[in-house]
């Protein structure tokens, strides 16, 4: 367990962290089947119960559903990188190429965020109503 | 033609827009099978060549490639609502339904979206560095 | 003076103002030539305070200096445009034009837009260093 | 040519590089008279497609037109660095230093972007509708 | 019960909505003290499961804890204006002066926000490094 | 004092200053009793009229007023990180610690603002209008 004072961008290692966070980082070592967690979650680590909700609601909502999990892999992947989060952009193209994205696909995804964000734009500069027909 | 002064949201009708303008809305129209374009493209067409290029580049980008058709506007679509662009969630929900994309499929998109969001903010906020397996 | 409650989108008229408020209108009638002051004037006046500093340091950034009046206004257009802001693209095209600015060069703008924001994704996706030569 | 994995990150050089992406470097190399194509350039050529189509569509968007390739330069920075790309900032100060933008400019210039995001702010808050004046 | 099909926008009252999204506006209405829920949720009761995860997950947040009920919705509300989101600017607003926060907290809220896009646009264009000191 | 080039992310410390930059560092020295400023104004240094003018506004805006000077800091730093800055987040994270803010405070502010992130995304796909009970 750790008393040093916390600050920004530290990680926390397995041996440093709280039961609670050392359960969250066994939990995922053994669902992944990897070694070790990523660097985003030996940060969390800081706030255990942040971490510890954060896992669970992941699982929940990434689990295959009516979407497959490829499918939700480049959803999340395309909204983080749109959203400018480069260290989201490293694990999650990592995680969806472990999903059995190629990379044919993910040049396509990136160029389909380019082009979202290029008519989004043209959403907003030109400012039209949305039509009746896609109201009600 | 018209010669009316152009303004913010302003929609310009068939009968009004130049003819490089009615040529991409009588493109549209036969490709979607739809009877009138959106709101959108009549906005456009206050700058016929914006909304030339943007059509262009729309069906090269969007077309089923390594990614088939109905994933394609699913991360289109997921991009232009966490960029919060209301227009565009409503005319892609649209599009999306028409390749097939079903309510239960937008209703785990939507939680997707919400969820990587939610990541990107704790990776600003930890500030962790890129782990160097996902670096080379 | 009101002593209405005052609730989100409640614009208040000249004659319900303060007169801190009511100063700001008049120098913003005076000085841009305008019978009446936009909504968004009208809106900020809930709170005089911030639409005396707003409208003070608007002037000041914005006055010609080393860039020209027109040369300013389309960056703030465009940084509006591309934060996803209707109304400041509705008043700022308005502006614009105002200072010159064609339709030829909003289509140009607009197009920059759309670009910039995909240069932008794939620096996240791509996640590159910053290169040497560009750091010293 | 190379058949090493491609990971988040990783810059490839040009004697690495696949013909159709060669042919982009050498073409960048000449327009632009430098050396080298800048970190941005060696990360995109993971997937040639996609690097070809944007230098393509940058060349012809930032070609002088309406908007001389300085004002243009300056609307591609300010969109970027309001979007919060930092490697985007470093390249396009860079490159708008090329084109003759100052020292002066630059910093004129970024006070309008927040300048504008202090704006936006206030349209949201306030919720104010589109004035009707500005509208038809 | 429903089985109209469902489009963007389209509220669903509480007569049209399933069970498990009644339970929800049930919940709501009891907990607030309001006769009827906002527009959100009767757009949200389109996916009910959606709905109620988020219903749950917002009762959990936002209870007070280390950071009382107040200080939660100033937060709330402030990243919601900072992101552009007019209706949770609308209805945040709303919350915010029903646990007591004040017309001139507002508007100090509202002018650190803009303060705060303001120095993030200076720390992306001028893209000094985090200090060392600040690190570790 | 420099006639060094000024690039993307140089420092300049103290003695190459010019008067106005090292006027404003000695100010910040004392009013926050730090030996040495942070990275981020001695990038601004390069801008002196802009470093002193941000410098002036922030004090103005987060001085203590109807909001206590630790809940100002919580919403510029919950700004911040909702808008992907990972500079300011280590430094407002700091600045919030002298002002009293507590990892259990830290902890739960993340946690809004991922939750406010998710309920704008509902927003913006839901796409409902603001309620008429909200806007008069």
């Amino acid at each position: 367990m750790t008393d040093k004072p916390m600050k920004y961008g530290r990680l926390i290692e397995y041996d440093e962290a709280v039961p609670e966070a050392r359960a969250v980082f066994d939990d995922i070592k053994q669902k992944r089947g990897v070694p070790d967690v990523n660097n985003a979650w030996k940060a969390m680590a800081r706030h255990p119960a942040v971490m510890k909700r954060f896992w669970e609601r992941a699982q929940q909502v990434m689990a295959p559903g009516a979407l497959d999990a490829k499918t939700k892999e480049l959803i999340y992947l395309a909204v983080s990188v749109a959203n400018g989060c480069e260290y989201c952009s490293a694990s999650h193209t990592n995680l969806a190429k472990g999903k059995g994205v190629t990379e044919e696909e993910l040049a396509e995804m990136v160029e389909i965020i380019g082009l979202a964000l290029q008519g989004n734009t043209y959403a907003t500069f030109y400012g039209q109503e949305v039509d009746a027909a896609l109201k009600d």
